[in-house]
C-alpha cells in the first residue's frame, strides 16, 4: 500500500503521451511564433526553448519594436506579418504557433495552412463560431494537422485528476464548481492588450479569454462534452462597455452533471477547480493561470490530502507535447473539432445571456 | 494598525445584537420542544440548556419512546401530541420550538399561535409555499412572534463575514459559490428521519433540505434577495425516487450578482461559501453544519488570511437569540416574511426544474 502511494507520489508528473526519448531528438520542430505579446515573450518563447522536442526559428507580430527586441533576445528571424504570409523564410518552418487577438486567428492560420505548415493556435479558437469553423476547415482542405493551445490538458496535476475520476476514486460524479478571475486592468502591460476589450477583435472577454479555461478543462477532466448551457453576463467599469467584464454560467454535461462556473475580469485572483464526487472531492486550487504553482487536494470521509510536486513549466508541456506528437506522427487531442466544441458553448452562454433562457448545443453544422 | 487587529481578533464572537445581561437573567423563556427527533435531542435541548435566555420545560413527539427518553434525560414533562395541541400544559412555557418533518410545521404553529405562545420554527419553513404563508399568517393573525431557525444568522462567522461585506473589505460583490452535500443515507439514524424522502412531508429533499443554507446565507451576507432563480433536479439512487437526490441552482441577485450552488443529499462532504469582490475573497469553509468548526479566510492581493476562533455551539447562539429578543421584546431578523422569501426560491427553483427556464420571483402575493 504504502508503496504504491509512493509510487504514484513520484510518476505525479509523468508525461504519460510520450513514446519519443526526448534526449534522443535532434531535429526538434521548428516553430514561427505568431504575435509577440507579453504570453508570447514571457511564456511561449521560454517554453518553446525548454521544450527538447520544439526550438523558435521565426517571429513575427505587427509591432515590429516587439519583434526586433525578440529577435535581438534569441536566435530568431524576425520577419513583417506581410513577409510572414507571403512565406518569405517559409523554409526556416515547420509549425506556425498562432498567439494573436482572436479574431487575426483566422488569416495567420491560413497562411501556414496554405505553407503546408502544422499549426499550433491559440484559445478560443477565433472570435467567433463561424470564424472557427473556417479556421478548422481551411487546416482540414489544406491536410495540415492543427493543435489548440488548452495548456491545462498536458498539465500533470488536471491529468492526475481526469486518472483519479477515471479510476473511480471519486465515485460517480456529483458537480462540478470552477472560478477564475482577474483583475485585468491593472494586470494590462500598458495597452498591449487593450484589443480584449474590442468585441470585434476578441469577441468577447470574460467568458472567451478565462471561460474557455472551467470549460474545456471541465471536459477534459470528466471526458464529456456539455449538452446544454446558461450563462449570465455583465459590464459594471467603463472600460468593459462593449464586452463583458463578468460572466457566470451552467455546463450541462450528460446524466444530470452541471459544471458552475464563475469568471470575471475584474475581480480579485481567483482559480479553483473542484469536482465533488459520491466518493471523494477533488480540488484544484490554484487551477488556471500559467504563473501560479498548482495546488492539488483529494478530500475524502474526513480525509485531506494535499498534493505537493514538482510544478512544471505549463508551457514546456503544452509545447513538448505539440512537438512531440508530430514528431512521432501522433494526432493531438485538442484538435481542431474539440476546439469547436468550446467555442459552440462560448456563443450559447453569450446567446443564453441574450435570451435569458438556456441553449441546448447540437453537433457541428458549419 | 495591530491594536485595531488584535481587537477585530477579540471582538470576533461577540453577540452584536447582545443588549441584555446573560447573568442576570431570572426568568429565563420556557421552551416547549416540539419534535424529538436525533437534531432537537443532540442539539436543540443542549442548546436550549446552554443559552442563558433559555429552558426547555416540555417536549413532545408521535414518538412516545422518544418523548419517555428526553423527559428522563431532562427535567422537562413529556406529553403526547394531542395533549400539547389541546394546550394541556400550556403554562409550563412561553414559546413553542418545532422541529418536526415540514409539513406538520403548520399544525404545531397553528396550535402554539392559538395558545399565545412564541415560536420558533425549523426551516424550511413549510413544505409548499402556500402552507408556509398560512403558517405565517396564523402567527400574524394571533398576534405571536415568529422566529424562523436560521442558524447560520447568529453564527459569528456568518455575521463578521457579512461586517467584511457591509465595511466594503472585498469591495463589490462580483459573485458567489456554495456547495453543501452529505451522504445522507449513511447517515441517517436508523429510519427516523427518512421522512425526508416522502415528498409529502418534505416538499422536496436536496434542495429544501439543504439549499435552503446556501440561499438564506447568501441572502443574509449579501443583504439582497434574489430576483430571479434557476435550477436542476435529478435523482439516481432508488431511495430518492420520490424526490431530488441532487440540485444545482443560480439565485440572481440585484445589479447582477450570480449565487451558485450545488447541494447533494448522496456525495462526498462539502460546507463552502465563498463571496468574491472586487478587492478581496472571503471564504467559510467548512461553513454550514452544526457539527462542524466553522473556517473562515480572507484572500486579497496574494495575502490569505485564516482566521481560527473560539468556535460557538451553534444551537446555543441560535436560542440565546431567540431568547433575548423576546426578553428584550425586540423583533426577529430571521422571521415569516423573511422566510417566505426562502420559500419563495426554492419554489422557484423547482419550477425551473420542471421548465428549464428561470423563474422570476415577484413580492409575495398570497
Amino acid at each position: 500500500m504504502e508503496a504504491a502511494f509512493a509510487e504514484y507520489l513520484d510518476e505525479f508528473t509523468r508525461r504519460d503521451w510520450e513514446t519519443l526519448d526526448p534526449t534522443a531528438v535532434t531535429d526538434p520542430v521548428r516553430v514561427a511564433v505568431v504575435g509577440a505579446g507579453w504570453f508570447a515573450r514571457d511564456w511561449a518563447l521560454p517554453g518553446i526553448s525548454r521544450s527538447a522536442y520544439t526550438e523558435a526559428t521565426v517571429v513575427t507580430d505587427v509591432d515590429e519594436d516587439a519583434v526586433e527586441a525578440v529577435a535581438a533576445e534569441r536566435d530568431v528571424t524576425g520577419v513583417t506579418p506581410d513577409e510572414f504570409r507571403a512565406g518569405a523564410v517559409a523554409d526556416a518552418y515547420d509549425a506556425v504557433y498562432v498567439a494573436t487577438p482572436n479574431a487575426t486567428h483566422l488569416e495567420y492560420v491560413r497562411a501556414a495552412a496554405a505553407q503546408g505548415k502544422a499549426v499550433l493556435c491559440e484559445k478560443p479558437l477565433e472570435a467567433t463560431l463561424d470564424r472557427a469553423r473556417r479556421l478548422v476547415a481551411a487546416c482540414e482542405d489544406a491536410g495540415v494537422p492543427l493543435m489548440v493551445g488548452y495548456r491545462m490538458q498536458t498539465d500533470p496535476a488536471v491529468r492526475r485528476l481526469r486518472d483519479l475520476l477515471d479510476a473511480g476514486v471519486a465515485g460517480d460524479v456529483v458537480g462540478v464548481h470552477a472560478a477564475m478571475s482577474q483583475t485585468m486592468l491593472g494586470e494590462l502591460d500598458g495597452d498591449a492588450d487593450q484589443w480584449r476589450l474590442d468585441p470585434a477583435l476578441s469577441g468577447g472577454c470574460a467568458a472567451m479569454d478565462l471561460g474557455v479555461y472551467p470549460i474545456n478543462t471541465a471536459r477534459f477532466a470528466l471526458g464529456e462534452d456539455p449538452e446544454r448551457v446558461s450563462g449570465r453576463t455583465r459590464s459594471e467599469h467603463e472600460a468593459f462597455a462593449g464586452v463583458d467584464e463578468h460572466a457566470t454560467f451552467r455546463l450541462e454535461f450528460p446524466d444530470g452533471v452541471d459544471a458552475l462556473c464563475t469568471v470575471s475580469q475584474n475581480a480579485q485572483h481567483a482559480s479553483r477547480l473542484e469536482v465533488t464526487g459520491t466518493e471523494a472531492r477533488l480540488v484544484l486550487d490554484p487551477a488556471f493561470y500559467e504563473r501560479e504553482d498548482r495546488g492539488f487536494a483529494v478530500v475524502r470521509d474526513g480525509t485531506r490530502v494535499d498534493l505537493d510536486f514538482d510544478q512544471v513549466h505549463q508551457i514546456e508541456e503544452e509545447f513538448a507535447y505539440f512537438g512531440h506528437q508530430l514528431l512521432a506522427d501522433e494526432p493531438f487531442h485538442p484538435d481542431g473539432e474539440h476546439a469547436l466544441t468550446d467555442m459552440r458553448a462560448l456563443d450559447g452562454i453569450y446567446e443564453s445571456a441574450d435570451t435569458g433562457r438556456p441553449v441546448a448545443l447540437g453537433d457541428d453544422a458549419a
